[in-house]
């Protein structure tokens, strides 16, 4: 099998993370060229050779396949051009800003008649969310989920991309402290918003409403609120908890527990060995999301790899980012109105039904 | 020191459970007379006889103190009496099913120039919540509390008392399903909001707003709503969620974590031993109040009987009931808004301040 | 009931703890007097007042039951005293040096007719060994027991009372290095050889053989050799490990994992609130005996004022000290063989058959 | 890079397992032959084609490097035929029976002038193991280690091959009790031998001597004795402990505690999310090594590949089998004495130095 030609847009921390685990660690594919607006010197890409822009780089007949990890609110619009270019596209999260971005792009997909895009919600290759999956399916084991309580603590990085700017380093187009605050939602709790959708597990039950409550800040906070709690019901009835820092010095701490009729089931922890220690038993929690995802996201894009080599794409698709987005809508909806805020949906294209 | 000679009103399961901790574990104290409209052979009572009424045990001149563990409706009367006849009485809580009633309660002890009145918060002497308590409280560790989760799943009993109606088991006069689900929030969540409280344990921050959502029902409710989900803000601006089960059939499990802007930290699990053995790692959980707290009531019970004996009732107090209430009263105001509600305070005795 | 006059032989920092406990914790019983042959000022003794000699407090007529807790030398040669007054007595382990000792006193105790002597293996009143115990007997469930390890990782002090010269701190006539060694063994291992048997819970079962090694030694040994590291094996084919530090200054962490056919069992760890902070997730433990250890004596020395009240001794006996004895003897032998030592047993006196 | 053509010699359980993970989930590698006695039909192996024997396999000019997961006791053999065919071998532990056997394939690469042979101790590419080794070799923080205990439970398998008669499954050759105990301990304790020499990770202490001892026996137990308890010191005077079962129903449960001057370390349990059910909180376990070792295994397996590709074998080598066999022939010694016995060393071949 030829290796897959992986062009990538944005090499900042994630987007060379990505070049790096394709290059050394994944089978199948290489990441031969890339876009970035503020390279750094070229051996930071792991053989990937700069380009010129990033529609060279779409249109770049030696490129069969395209990555997008550029700031967010450039997402949308790049994987437009993918799909004009009709290129499988691996996009990070969020795939764009709003439901009806999403939208649009569901609607080119339709319109070309097959699905070309797949969306960075990584947590779905975590076997600890797998497994909780796949527990919570067993028949007359845990029954019916009635609440999920999801906990996204976000690392101690003060450079969490949470809020960041668009346009690099060299941006000062600086955003409002709401501004950012509303940004943030679909960076951090879209995660958490996914992946109880995941668990669930279930087509017939979408998210109904949602609502925003700010706690006291942290003094971790900087240009935006943090942290942020979040209550979201379905449409039958299952409460859905988010409370998400964007930045939180301990650790980057990730747990989820679900609440079922007949028991409890918990994400597990993070496998490090315990320590008993100067007063202390315990054992280390990862400082950020590489550390704590790194096989997640060795897994997600090896799977993506294989089904563009296959040509079934199966991974989260933007009908994922889709329902996402329409709960993040409604929560952004809720930081200005500070109610709970009913969800909308519009009709699905045929190439998702 | 001679024993103090305690009258026990209300001697269903929780009363004779009392009863025989004080009769059979505890010192400096018998519960010698018990009123119970509903009793059983005498031999259930670890010697305590049978009183002719409530009031003639709170007036008998050979009884020292007063217990109530009769039903939640009653208790604001019954203390009342206590108090006319100056006698130092015990209450399981609620104190009373509003923070109005509670106020009476005050202004009446104010009257008579001391406290007489210790509440039945036993989550206060458990040492896993005291030694949250005294870690919150230490400088420079954890900080700022911005969050705190308190989940209270309660207990395999389908005959747990969250929807007793009053008067025992003869009785055929119902409630309806919502009032069942309002006396509910002053049975069991006024644990958890009383809780957090005592582990903010900051004079000058109290609750401010409050919420309550009801995700779709166990299949194990039967005349109340079950579970609800509470959300709080106090004044400064700490989020306390209250997740709620007046029954829940896997165990009785109550959890408690508190998220602080430099850790977390969380309620140790009830003890047990780890025990591997078909293919499953873990440890019993228990499966009612009676095992989880035994430990916490046996030294509440002691410390008021102490108390009582030194003169100087320092356990959870009026005051502590009548916040509680304060919270309680904007959760059922806000099961009929289905909106969030604001906390109201009135001036507190100066026997309080 | 009137309460127990008890006389404290030994009032360090063992002694003063058991009379801080009985006299402002438990009921039923008070240290009236005490001997101490370098006694503190006399606020140090909660009440207790300094008796003449040990011979005059044993003697004296105004007090009913006697403590031991002087050095382990001394033990048998006070028990015996108090055995010819017919005083209850509690010693503390061990109630004598070697398995003749132990056998003496239990002749004195067969002579007199009944049982005087209770013996401070206080890990039997820890709820984690009960339970485990309780575990281990249920039918079809763990079934046989086929290893048990216990460790014994003996706290932050290097004051342990491991190697402590008889004669108190003026004493300069020091033992030597493999004399302290020995005396070890009867001070630390002995609770871990009693509590296996416990767990074991099979009077068709002794101790057949042991064997000590010695690991190389910690930086933290003193004047014995520390740690240590032994095997036992029961006749029923039981092996029972034991690795005991005399002095560990990361903690005082005992743990016992009991390996059964059907399943594993361990002893649960000290309950503590659990703590996410700098990038560690873990729970604080205990650095001496009296923190871990707190509940275990206060049911121990309630159960022996109560079992004297009563005149029913019930608690750990003469007996007890005597087959862990005859297994320290085997251990001590080990020491200078380098060998596995047969375990040998005398005849059983009838008062204790 | 072009594949890696492997010759599999011996395509049971354990030899299918790793050709589906080399044809299915690793790369840079196909497993093109295979020879196995009693081949099963030509779909269970992924691709790879019978070949007409194991000589002929390892001749084969299409035949890049051999694996060999064949019976214990043809392994040697095996090797050495690889050897001189200068071709790169995987073989599954244990390398040889003896140390001696061990001493004559480091003596054949001498020979050649270069190590070709890769030894399964899969453990050593187990997350868990590798943090341990990293987390001891701090400087300044768990200090010198003084006791390793290691438990190997070995799953619900009783066909677990532990004592598997060479030949196959038509073999009625049986071998003894005794041989089949002694047999096994170079199958299961021979990983915990290696194990711990890799955490102790000090090229200048070496195994010193060896006891086993065997515990009453598990209803599990048939052909061989099933537990059994080994006792191991180095010069350097650590005592490592290893509790082997060959069949244990209950899970398959690795443990491993390195207890040092300054702390405690153990082995992370196996990641499985946390559950509450039924009166009881925890968290599945694995039934076998391919479960609880599946990563390690695509660790191990592609690290060999790769390194093959690059032409520098640094995986657990002859040299590591040699030092583990030089434990298991004291260890075999001890089953016939009864008695601790010592372990010797040979000069190590300059290869190796």
């Amino acid at each position: 099998m030829k290796n897959l030609r992986i062009g990538m847009i944005g090499a900042g921390s994630m987007g060379r993370e990505h070049i790096r685990r394709i290059n050394t660690e994944l089978r199948f594919a290489t990441v031969t060229k890339f876009y970035d607006a503020f390279p750094l010197e070229p051996e930071a890409y792991y053989g990937a050779l700069l380009a010129e822009s990033e529609d060279a780089l779409i249109q770049d007949a030696e490129i069969d396949a395209i990555m997008i990890c550029s700031p967010d609110a450039t997402h949308k619009d790049l994987v437009c051009k993918c799909l004009n270019a009709q290129k499988p596209v691996f996009c990070e999260k969020p795939l764009a800003l709003t439901a009806k971005a999403c939208m649009e792009i569901m609607q080119m997909e339709n319109a070309l008649g097959k699905k070309l895009v797949q969306v960075g919600f990584m947590r779905r290759y975590d076997p600890g969310y797998q497994k909780m999956r796949e527990l919570l399916a067993l028949e007359n084991y845990l029954n019916n989920i009635l609440l999920i309580h999801s906990k996204h603590r976000g690392g101690m990085g003060g450079k969490v991309p949470t809020s960041k700017p668009i346009g690099g380093p060299g941006n000062t187009n600086k955003l409002s402290f709401i501004d950012q605050t509303k940004l943030g939602v679909t960076n951090g709790p879209i995660h958490d918003v996914d992946i109880c959708r995941y668990l669930i597990g279930d087509d017939q039950d979408r998210y109904a409403s949602a609502r925003i409550t700010f706690p006291r800040s942290s003094k971790y906070a900087s240009s935006s609120a943090n942290p942020c709690f979040i209550t979201l019901k379905t449409e039958k009835g299952i409460v859905v908890t988010i409370e998400s820092f964007g930045s939180f010095h301990t650790s980057y701490d990730i747990q989820c527990e679900v609440v079922c009729e007949d028991g409890i089931i918990n994400l597990p922890s993070y496998p490090q060995p315990r320590i008993r220690r100067d007063m202390m038993d315990g054992h280390e929690i990862p400082t950020n999301w590489f550390l704590r995802f790194n096989d997640a996201y060795d897994r997600e894009i090896q799977h993506w790899i294989d089904s563009v080599h296959s040509g079934e794409l199966d991974g989260p698709c933007a009908l994922d980012a889709y329902y996402a987005c329409c709960a993040t809508d409604a929560i952004i909806r809720s930081i200005d109105s500070g109610m709970e805020e009913t969800i909308f949906y519009d009709d699905i294209p045929p190439l998702y039904t």
